[in-house]
């Protein structure tokens, strides 16, 4: 049993861009602290919602540098590090523990699909190797449906064994419930298992996860906090409904334009390629 | 109809590591060399067989450097440059041209899933925007069963229509006989089409492709080249069979397996997780 680190409502924050498409700091400092506003415990960067690996290493770091710059807390921040090369994994973990962010959101290279356990388990080693720092806090990222690549308890049982205490947590967006309370039952107590949408949160809370890492709390955190705060069925129905607006549409394209339209500025619909924008503001 | 740049047998290389798992730009410069010698028309560098993905834009510029050092000719290169984001896309594309290779072959983004074909012109419209350099000589590389993005003949349409002569072929790797056939019928007279295995050679000659690209010609280029220069069913037969060798093992350890059997160096077992290497030079 280890105490656990991260809690509560996490937002994988969007990265609004500027008519160049370069990362916005005023849009996104501002969004930020009103995320925590909304309730939020606190806000992952760069994620997928984020569109993280539509950036250069050179960009995300600045970017980090620019929200604790603006007076962001580093406690209040998970950095999204994966990459496919090892090198850009392992730079951009360091810069994050540098910055006084030591929790890093990791993908498994996602470029070859078919690839074993050993396979994972040996880049993620090589990874954590290459940071070489034991103020590391290592969190898997586990959404096999964009990266190709599965975590399995396999692959978290070798890594825990190998690295200790550095391994810190998971986030599975999987989407497939039964995987997920399976890992939320095995590592609940050792690990600091987030789900990758408040759908499940009512019932993974019970598996023994510590909360959620969902791209909606962009738009609707109070909904979802209050689910956390007191995890009811009536909590768990408002929550799934208010999510259900955004199953269908392209996510990110969506939650940007929703974001749009809450500010009243355009700025917001901008999206790096390969997404798509939503074209106006429209209802 | 356009002079085709891009004709015959191209080999993407496999990358040598040396124990560190760098880049071993000895055995590399004698690799490029021997297939010179096996019949190779010419090289693809870091194309998936080359585990691109695997290494950071600087190691990928310093391998390009290195051969090009090493005295291999430039007119005998097409560079693997596509990148999740086309900030390195751009770096690498620009980086080739500079140093005498216009040839890129550029994947499309390629963490997103479900993207949409505007989504995938638009991400290759700002590469080659970014780049900004009339010299560039610019290849599809369509491989969606790692990629999860398709190349379809709307985005190539669209992508000449906007660049016109730049725009100068594709690589098919799909392994999907029909669409190959259909690309080169629809692009053969205006595109250097290249097909991604030899097991479709002859077919794709006769519908307009002007060679291939093989990872298997790291270790049988005689083979190909002998079916490139004559395509008759006997040729196409043994070329299949060959071929057929490396089709049920993960490919990358098993050529970098039998080129360290052929070279007697186990420094050629070495891969870049998360490729697992063959143990054992074995039989």
């Amino acid at each position: 049993m280890t105490a656990h680190v991260t809690t509560g409502v996490w937002c994988p924050t969007l990265t609004p861009l500027d008519n160049a498409l370069d990362p916005d700091l005023r849009l996104l400092s501002a969004h930020l602290c009103w995320l925590v506003d909304q309730g939020c415990h606190g806000i992952v960067l760069f994620g997928t919602t984020g569109e993280a690996n539509s950036f250069t290493v050179d960009e995300r770091r600045r970017v980090l540098e620019g929200v604790l710059a603006a007076g962001f807390s580093p406690d209040r921040l998970i950095v999204g590090t994966g990459c496919c090369s090892a090198g850009d994994t392992a730079s951009l973990t360091k810069h994050a523990i540098a910055s006084g962010c030591p929790r890093v959101l990791v993908l498994p290279p996602f470029y070859y699909k078919g690839v074993s356990e050993q396979g994972t388990i040996d880049a993620y080693s090589r990874e954590i190797e290459a940071t070489a720092d034991d103020r590391l806090r290592f969190y898997f990222y586990r959404i096999p449906q964009l990266s190709g690549v599965d975590i399995t308890a396999a692959v978290v049982d070798a890594l825990i064994e190998r690295f200790g205490p550095v391994i810190s947590g998971l986030k599975d967006s999987s989407g497939d419930r039964e995987s997920i309370e399976a890992l939320c039952n095995r590592f609940g107590s050792r690990l600091d298992v987030l789900v990758g949408t408040e759908r499940f949160l009512k019932r993974a809370l019970e598996c023994g996860a510590v909360g959620c890492i969902s791209a909606t709390a962009n738009v609707h955190a109070p909904i979802i906090r209050a689910l956390f705060d007191d995890p009811t069925e009536a909590a768990q129905e408002r929550a799934t409904l208010a999510r259900d607006a955004y199953e269908s549409a392209p996510v990110i394209p969506a939650l940007k334009a929703a974001t749009a339209r809450r500010t009243n500025d355009d700025g917001w619909l901008h999206v790096r390629p390969p997404l798509v924008a939503v074209q106006t503001l429209g209802g």
